[in-house]
């Protein structure tokens, strides 16, 4: 399995903003990247920023393109702000290295993708997905 | 009514992914954009080439950007391509504008934020376009 | 299979060259990408000029993201040159519209990357590239 | 001598990948540029993230232009951050002041080219360039 279908990535989409509604968090918006990077699901909450498509998405970029999670990229920004300044210059500003950036991987450990989710604190954004990525029987990096 | 809610929103994705399905199209792709022009949800249908988040996007974006939908924008670039190719300079090259493109209309007439299809024929995107426009109770202008 | 391996990329290259080579062709700039568009590997001969990459990221580049090769791209962008100028602003001005561009697809016909050939003639590019592909055991739609 | 040749190119970037299988790396992306900096070949292993093209080029693209391998760019990137902000605002972002980045130089000790390796840590990136380089008989500076 090599691509995540659209079929997983509603289920994706849907736990993780049921699962907002349940621990009371702020509106969220979720985005589903294949694993070239490409988008193949998103949704943002009523009441959500505009601007969140840009967020979720750079959240699960920077994790498809460097083949590193949000927190990994998190830690390497905080030692090395010139890297990740570099790395953004590279993918045309599109990455937001901080938790929210979840790889997808399928039984064998492949990495088919990545789910992005903003709204609420990070750490609550990464339960979010980590929900959503259970509920569609797959494996989540965060 | 100013902003288009994500459950309508979901209603004309589905719908227009359905009528797809039904007529046989191609893998089609939907987004759905709000009345400031920013990406309220996205569907890619497995198969569909990688890029078509972008293509349904401009097509949305423009008709909402320019308060004109995919047709006329046609008409305009035939008749003016430097026009359109300076409108594209204007919004960073995110505007595509062919058919496919439809405005959102409330009951008043107003501008609640437009669909984007692409995948199939533009006259047969703008057919999936509008039959989920119709589904969840809205008016288009393709 | 639905990525293009190191090992088969490889191949077409060689066999591109090689193919340029016994016909007398100018040199040859030879790219393969995966199925998310991405560079997997690439080879420019000697004396060929220095922007030979972007040439050939570009033909295979646009064939990937719109799952269309360079042939039906070009006579695209002959019909409607606004359309595919609207194109290179979505993908950031990273399709070159011509034949040279071509899709990789595997058995079960799911495309699995492109190839992109330029330093000749648009046929001749096409030939090199199509020869490479055969020698890879793969199916190329031009 | 003021080009690389391909045949070097290719001797590089095959010792450097077989570096790294005969050291345990994780999978190699490897790029040779030009004394322009321009691509002259790459490959990426299986298994690599989908974005390192990029980030190889751009520690061999860096230390082309400025004529300065990786450890000095990253040694000036935490002295001077500004600095190497300013310098990816000239060269679009393309830069990537990490080691990995190495010069290529020929008898005489001109620059004729350089060699980007990006997937395991930066030191074990200098080491399968450096190997590649002297397997094609040049000297590297990384």
């Amino acid at each position: 399995m090599a691509e995540i279908s659209i079929t997983k990535a509603r289920m994706i989409i849907r736990k993780a903003l049921a699962t907002g509604r349940e621990l009371g968090l702020k509106p969220l918006s979720v985005v589903v990247l294949d694993a070239g990077g490409h988008v193949k699901a998103f949704e943002r909450e009523d009441g959500a920023s505009p601007g969140r498509f840009g967020i979720a998405h750079g959240k699960a970029y920077g994790s498809v393109m460097l083949g590193m999670a949000g927190k990994a990229q998190m830690a390497r920004a905080e030692a090395q702000p010139f890297f990740m300044a570099a790395i953004n210059g590279v993918y045309g500003g599109q990455v937001v290295p901080v938790p929210g950036g979840v790889l997808l991987r399928d039984k064998k450990g492949a990495v088919i993708g990545a789910v992005g989710v903003t709204g609420d604190t990070s750490d609550n954004d990464v339960i979010a997905a980590m929900a959503g990525i259970a509920a569609a029987g797959l494996t989540g990096e965060a």
